[in-house]
């Protein structure tokens, strides 16, 4: 247990000067330094070990007026590809990023959502990542890592989809299938933990420190970053927001629970809101999920009365289900994001913010805002990367240089 | 923003180094490197820190049997004491600690919930310190700090009390009144953040790194800890568990919202669903709710049909919000503690473990303990003495020293 903590600290500086690179793009050790509130020492050890392992370059000498010049640095694009794996029920969406996390081509690939085996949904993985390394001329040998994210309870460290309730995967070995399958190295993750992580490095985070991310699609989740740090709790399942309770002991929820928030504000729970409402709409006709919210959204902007009430109970019932968070977590900032936010978050988030008001304290909402997420698509690709390059960076770091922060030794 | 990373790392490194002074009482800087996981160049030099500000003393020499005999270090009892205030609506108690936490006397004040002025708080403060010394014979010039807890939503950085309902206190600057009135240093901070680090520290803490506290009494509320660190959100507010929904527009709370779960499992709301469950019951007569909570202990050990429904229903209610807690944060344990549980626990713990199966994630609750707290009574005192000696340490660190984890300035 106390063996963690120097092995965390060397962690979190590592991280946080690549997250400066991130941000900086170029940087002298002098510029990490002032970014990170790193001492020089510390940062020009760990820029060491990026140089030794490729992943930074010298890009440039800047004389500064006074002494000698300064080694400008970057993470070089060409030491190597990320590849970022979004799999969900009905696609699997590929995108190819170089090692400054700058995205170079995605390709996606349909998935039959009842065909459900391991093999089935590794066959669609393949022909994904092979896909978009074609599309972007990239030689496999050259791929880093492939980040996966699989939807359901997934253990990164394991390898393992705990449980991913519409396939009905217990305890399946993904990590081993795809590194089999792929000949690469593989890193597998929750979609929510890599929307995080996304906006994270490279949305609200920037701004915002403690962040929590709702996304709303046929599954409604959250994550949350305390401190600028990914929250993952024991066993990764932190931000499970979406099956808390909204209604004791009220809709039966797809996780066999009654009254969960999912069951109110996924896309499920939309329909059977509206089929409250009006329950011969037309609209209740539509069976697959996306087409339903368009003809929310067509709906809203062509003033039909029942959409209207649709989406102002949902915002109740989002903006107590968002009180329940805000007052549990406490964030500066709450990112929207997901299909249905794309579609109805117009409508639905200057609702919310209004709504909220009596459901969370308020020195908590004093301090809080609330927005759509600004990052474009592929953000659990992102994410996924990200992750993945962060577990490859994890490994370059040399335990006998480890002087800075402890010698802890290094996770592999 | 970016700059409380150093900081940050040198805290934690320091904070470890006095955890481990709590755990092992006296080490050599060897075992406290290996306790921590620092290497023995940081230990060193955080204990240099420590010593020039007399906090540790070296206790005495001991051999090896190879090499020169190492310093076997301690906290330095003598060096300070710390007192530590449990505020209330009814009574301010305190207790003093020596510098290694040990506690060495405690005094009771009652205050007349009836009298709220601030005016009114900081005499009955300034009589249950003084009182606490005088039994404890210490001069209050060795006084280091005193740390108070204060009912409602406290800014500790500020000195604030943003919202105390009961009182009806808005952004009293209560810690400038009592460093005035009382001449010395002093901390202030909410009591469920100071169970949580006296728990963290002393307690469960010692076990589980990713642990919540659930505190029950007239109030509900709940602490969380992440990776061994308090959680408090972006204003001090995160694990207001006790506000977020249980029954959506169900029971009016004290917060104003409608449906919390201390409106359920608070002891009003053990009073209302005992009069829903027999209007007449004799017990509802009681308006105090310490001799009410005890009644219902008396009818649970007498067999009492109504008092086993009440229990029956209040352990369904507390597992749902439980389940709502566990799927957010995922947990390695939960404490229960608090004057329901000191009396109720017993009944109400092995149903609440039953109960909370279908209320969260398998995976979540496969990794789960739940237990009664098993720290004697204090803890908020204790708490916020650790608390007092942490802000009190932070301000001990040299910034020109700061080689090991960084060079950014430390926290006054
Ligand atoms: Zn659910
Ligand atoms: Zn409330």
């Amino acid at each position: 247990m106390s063996r963690r903590t120097a092995r965390d600290l060397r962690s979190e500086s590592r991280m946080a000067v690549l997250r400066a690179f991130f941000t900086l793009r170029t940087a002298t050790r002098q510029e990490l330094s002032q970014h990170t509130g790193l001492s020089v020492a510390t940062v020009s050890t760990l820029v060491k070990e990026f140089l030794s392992a490729g992943v930074v370059q010298i890009e440039a000498m800047v004389s500064t007026g006074v002494g000698r010049p300064l080694e400008l640095l970057r993470l070089d694009p060409g030491r190597g590809y990320l590849v970022g794996v979004d799999v969900a029920e009905t696609y699997v969406e590929t995108t190819v990023f170089d090692l400054s996390l700058e995205p170079l081509g995605t390709v996606s690939v349909p998935l039959d959502e009842h065909l459900n085996s391991p093999q089935y949904v590794v066959d669609g993985i393949r022909l994904a990542v092979h896909g978009v390394l074609a599309l972007a001329s990239i030689e496999a040998s050259s791929v880093v890592g492939v980040g996966v994210s699989l939807p359901g309870q997934v253990q990164p460290d394991l390898g393992v989809s705990v449980f991913a309730p519409n396939w009905d995967w217990h305890d399946v070995r993904i990590k081993d299938l795809l590194t089999d399958d792929l000949g690469m190295h593989v890193h597998v993750d929750n979609p929510l933990k890599a929307i995080t992580v996304a906006e994270l490095w490279f949305g609200a985070g920037r701004e915002h420190r403690d962040l929590a991310i709702v996304n709303l699609g046929t599954g409604v989740g959250s994550g949350f970053a305390l401190n600028g740090e990914l929250v993952r709790g024991v066993s990764n399942n932190a931000g499970e927001w979406g099956h808390t309770l909204l209604v004791f002991e009220g809709r039966l929820c797809r996780c066999g629970r009654r009254g969960c928030v999912e069951a109110y504000v996924g896309v499920g729970g939309l329909m059977a809101t509206l089929a409250e409402i009006q329950p011969a709409h037309p609209a209740l006709r539509i069976t697959q999920q996306k087409p339903f919210v368009d003809a929310v959204q067509s709906g809203l902007v062509s003033g039909d009365g029942a959409m209207v009430e649709l989406v102002d109970r949902t915002a109740r019932y989002l903006a107590a289900s968002l009180g329940d968070l805000v007052n549990m977590i406490n964030p500066e900032h709450v990112v929207l994001t997901g299909w249905t936010v794309a579609r109805l978050g117009d409508w639905l988030i200057p609702l919310v913010r209004e709504k909220i008001q009596p459901a969370a304290l308020a020195s908590s909402l004093a301090v809080l805002t609330i927005s759509a997420s600004a990052l474009s698509s592929s953000t659990v690709a992102l994410g996924m990367s990200t992750l993945t390059l962060e577990h490859f960076l994890a490994a370059v770091g040399l335990p006998s240089s480890a002087g800075t922060t402890g010698s802890g030794t290094v996770a592999g």
